[in-house]
């Protein structure tokens, strides 16, 4: 590999590597979000589909068919399927945060209405269906359709956890498989399968994508409290919502009476005062929550790098684990 | 058939014959609507699952397989999915219309919250289409996932319709189509396609649940300026939410051009006085709108029991029948 391209982020060479399969994923994308009937369906899906995704998930399940040695069409329709079920998840997400940016740019919710949001996100996933149905697998249907509960479930749990201190780590990491991790494990899982790779390999492929998930769920939570990079999100969104991610779970578990006090008001009750968010970051601080974090996220890149070894050796697999390095190299 | 049976109500005659049927399909809607994780997942979906819905849809799925002779396990599978995805819609729909009531009860995104609504309602389309995997036919999954596309593309082009005086005939029957008459369709072409029959059989299964379901829509319709039933609806609810239903859009076409101006006002621009609701049902009688959509009801009802025809005679067929006149006969 060229100094140029070892410079570049693995996420930009991985685009390199799989950019003719890329190219025809979002081909079938464009096509599969027309709606004859409907023209606010395809208005609202490019504002989210062409709004500078990574297209993180479709390259998973491109790579992984890829590195199978797959020959076949259908993993152009897995990687589509997979990105119509995560731009449905946004889009539902944001009506259920109320969001009103999500990448820098206003979102769906807001430039037209949370009715929009709702029925394009339900149409989306029917596509999605509709594509993962054409590959003809059974297994992948199952696959998807497994993950499709678990995020949902996922979503569901956050819920009914906002708010409540008594959510602790192994609810969180429920939590995270559901919102992040069980598409990333998906994604890489049904790119074995249609390559009719045996169990141990698939568990392999499955297995990466679930530790990458955790891991990237947990440096997105740290990096609420920890800096702005271009995903739009700033310092703090997190706590002024009241969201129980690993950084403040972990203070909370090591909280002092007096320091719990302070929680219960502002996350519980959500009396929020000023300068309340600097005294939050002064008490993950205090108990090294953030290094505590950042060290959980390293365990799981760790766990997924692991993973790959079982995979032949290849180029897009140097890809995939740098993919993984890079995940917690984000913020320091 | 007893003068007791012959005087029940279609819908009770069908349940009491699918009663073995409809029984098991309530057992499994119990199981899979569980949530190990989520217990706030139960909680929404019995509020609405067991709120006395009359379970049409998946007797309609249990009928059609019985009638086409079919042994196996999974059209109590297919009932219950279809159920789901109702379900499903059925929470999203509240959240879309900002509704307050369902079945004469206060409604899931009141009782909890929007998210809660959105989220449960992704659960259970995706628990759907789980259950749908297990029949392990790739036919069904392609009938059903194409029937999820179609009703979320006529529910996104109800909300760009609405208000619209342009909104015509044609566009109210794609808008009819997707929100009810879709599932009615799959839900008995289904039955047809795991019994293994030939595809016109298929093709009549499928045109009675169209017929019937673009029926039952325009009766709705028509009830929501023609009395009060235990659908929990008040008249005037359409006109308030300035929805173009059939009787509308047929008073609009054959609008003077002060009425039209009346129209515009209520309708496009939203301006509604004390007496307009009043104005609107005898504009609705001064051009037999109300008598001209009952009319194309019953045109439908028609074409519903010709389909019926192409199948063997039987006494659930019989039902069926009754139920197509049943659904025009709610009003005078």
């Amino acid at each position: 590999m060229s100094l140029d391209l070892a410079s570049q982020k693995p996420h930009d060479r991985l685009a390199a590597a799989l950019a003719d399969d890329l190219s025809a994923v979002n081909t079938l994308i464009r096509a599969r979000m027309a709606s004859e009937h409907a023209p606010r369906i395809p208005e609202v899906t490019a504002h989210l589909v062409e709004a500078g995704g990574k297209r993180l998930r479709p390259m998973l399940t491109l790579a992984s068919a890829n590195m199978c040695g797959y020959d076949g069409p259908y993993h152009v329709h897995l990687a589509a399927t997979v990105e119509f079920i995560h731009t449905a998840t946004l889009l539902h997400d944001d009506v259920v945060d109320e969001s009103e940016q999500r990448r820098g740019r206003p979102t769906a919710n807001l430039l037209w209405d949370n009715q929009s949001s709702v029925l394009v996100g339900d149409y989306l996933f029917a596509r999605a269906f509709q594509l993962m149905v054409e590959t003809g697998s059974l297994r992948v249907l199952d696959i998807l359709s497994n993950a499709a509960a678990t995020i949902a479930e996922g979503e569901v749990l956050q819920l009914s956890a906002a708010r409540d201190l008594a959510t602790d780590e192994g609810i969180y990491l429920k939590i995270v498989r559901g919102k992040t991790a069980a598409l990333f494990s998906a994604a890489m899982e049904v790119g074995g399968v249609i390559a009719g790779q045996p169990d141990d390999l698939v568990q392999a492929l499955y297995d990466y994508g679930d530790a990458l998930g955790i891991a990237f769920q947990i440096m997105d939570d740290l990096l609420d409290y920890g800096g702005t990079d271009a995903t739009g999100k700033n310092i703090g969104d997190d706590f002024r919502e009241r969201k129980l991610t690993l950084p403040v779970i972990k203070a909370i578990a090591a909280a002092s009476d007096e320091e719990r006090a302070f929680w219960v008001r502002t996350i519980e009750k959500g009396d929020q005062r000023d300068g309340d968010l600097d005294e939050a970051l002064a008490l993950l601080a205090r108990h090294g929550a953030m290094e505590a974090a950042r060290a959980d996220a390293l365990g799981w890149i760790g766990k997924a790098k692991t993973a790959l070894q079982q995979l032949p050796e290849s180029p897009l697999r140097g890809m995939l684990a740098d993919l993984a390095d890079y995940v917690v190299a984000r913020i320091n």
